[in-house]
């Protein structure tokens, strides 16, 4: 079972998962992307996986056979285990909680060969509509606090499978970046009785401009003002919503449109990069232990998405002060100009 | 001049580094490490660095000439900038600055082919040392809140030269994860008034003792209870100190032993790893501004070692939670039992 232990001072909590536990000798290792010989994520191999806990199936195929679109299936090495009661204790001055929750593979095509950017608008848009069905189903575990939806592409992005898939984490506790976020807007809210992120994209499009990467007719990318990393690129609903899982079908599709757009922008501008994306959005509403109090117009979500061109250093690990060489007005020129 | 920037919603600061602008297609370069024939770290090229502002010397020897054992010089392309006074604005609902601070290098010995694991006890004490000065001296820089000492070892770890050198970088803001762990340090003092980190060695030296590492006359080495990374390792004064400016001669002597110890082991154990290490010390106590409330109980300076074993992917970006596949007790007993 993996470990849930919070850092005394900061209070952030990490995950020690001993069922992934590695010796000094595993670091060692560069490990290859799989091949498509070996790969249990494509097509007709559904039996080398746990079982499939949703899919996008066409119609008169069966669970876990070939026939689908898009398939979702519990991580075989999961980081938090699903069974259990979540158990909090004290060692010494320190916490620790025993690892509940949940840790699942989207597995976005069954073709091997077709990353993300390559699936039509309307695959990618059903890949949104998976993200809305987990997010929406996994609320009925009263354990979970927080479901996170991030997607790794290329080895230095974190990726150790090559085939096109995206992953879901739903934790027991709110992650600490999130608290954060959620206690910004509402330290902005309480200010101005206005939602900080629709304030943001109202300056972005009509007074400035300038970070604009792209817009449609429900999402608009841009570069964040205080970006971390060069070509850190945002998509935000212009519409205010909580929570990812109350997009309707027709925002799914525009999401869809202007997530390919800018992958493909970004793949033309800086030679396919690996990347990651998060997908920000407001904790389950509980009524305990969570952010219970998080209401309607407190927070907005949001997918982030860093393309990794840049090492992380230690001035960066030591302050959470970032140095980002390219400014965003550049990036997003660049991108804005890129013909795709 | 380089841009600090705020985001509205994290209240986190970036340094937006202009001066160091990259092209997209800069990315793509894979640097290599300088060669010790194109390296003007070396001793005798010292007219081809910035003029030094402070050396470790030995007698008859001339600034900015041979002869030397540390030498600080400016960061030639530095990300903040030396002259001027801290100019806040706004823009639109967001905030910035302009990127005033002092960005130094420590090369850290003449030789370019010795680590900082190779240089004697003696040596690496009078970098220490050296460190110690330039907090002192920087001090009197009314214009600084806080200064961050850090070395990244290895291409990987983000060091672009190979040639033995920490950095320094003094910023007109407290830095986010500074603040966090300061305020981390105050709530426990204001309920227990204890120093959490004094109560913290002592739990692991005299209660627990797995995830001790290493322990000399006045600093312990150990793995934190909630490590984020495999490997990751402290280093900490024994003695209730806010600051590291406030090392005597002996416990710099003695921080030499441990953290040249520590580095041989994980050097053993790891196959030599890339690394990080950071100096974690409480700001500068001004009277506006920053924490000019910061006092003698509230902080403890120490030292966070991060080998680079693992990718950080869009999970841990976008949560803040990691996922570490090491239990710091195994860290703890590979480290312990490594003869070096």
């Amino acid at each position: 079972m993996p470990e849930l232990r919070k850092d005394p001072v900061l209070g952030r909590w990490v995950i020690i998962a001993t069922e992934r536990a590695k010796r000094p000798s595993d670091f060692e290792v560069t490990r290859e992307q799989s091949e498509s010989a070996s790969c249990v994520f494509c097509e007709g191999r559904e039996s080398e996986t746990p079982p499939e806990v949703y899919a996008v199936r066409r119609e008169g195929t069966g669970t876990d056979g070939p026939g689908w679109d898009v398939r979702v299936i519990p991580n075989k090495y999961p980081a938090l285990e699903t069974t259990g009661e979540l158990n909090r204790e004290g060692v010494g001055l320190c916490d620790m909680a025993n690892g509940i929750g949940v840790h699942e593979v989207i597995v976005e095509t069954p073709d091997h060969h077709r990353a993300m950017a390559d699936l039509s608008v309307a695959h990618i848009a059903e890949v949104m509509r998976t993200y809305r069905q987990r997010i929406i189903d996994l609320q009925e575990d009263r354990r979970l606090k927080y479901v996170l939806i991030f997607k790794n592409q290329g080895r230095s992005a974190g990726a150790s499978l090559q085939h096109a898939h995206s992953q879901l984490i739903a934790t027991p506790i709110t992650p600490k970046r999130v608290k954060e976020k959620l206690d910004g807007a509402k330290r902005y809210f309480d200010y101005k009785h206005r939602c900080v992120f629709c304030d943001y994209i109202k300056q972005e499009t009509e007074l400035f401009g300038e970070r604009l990467v792209a817009e449609t007719a429900h999402f608009v990318s841009l570069s964040p003002f205080a970006a971390r990393f060069p070509f850190e690129t945002w998509i935000l609903p212009k519409r205010h919503m909580l929570d990812f899982a109350l997009i309707e079908d027709d925002e799914a599709a525009d999401l869809g449109q202007i997530l390919k757009l800018v992958l493909l922008k970004l793949r033309e501008a800086l030679n396919d990069p690996p990347f990651n994306y998060v997908v920000h959005m407001a904790p389950y509403r509980r009524p305990r232990g969570g952010y219970w109090t998080t209401i309607e117009e407190d927070y907005h979500w949001h997918v982030e998405l860093i393309p990794r061109l840049t090492q992380v250093a230690g001035f960066e690990w030591g302050s959470g002060f970032y140095i980002n060489p390219t400014a965003p007005e550049v990036a997003a020129e660049t991108l804005r100009n890129t013909q795709v």
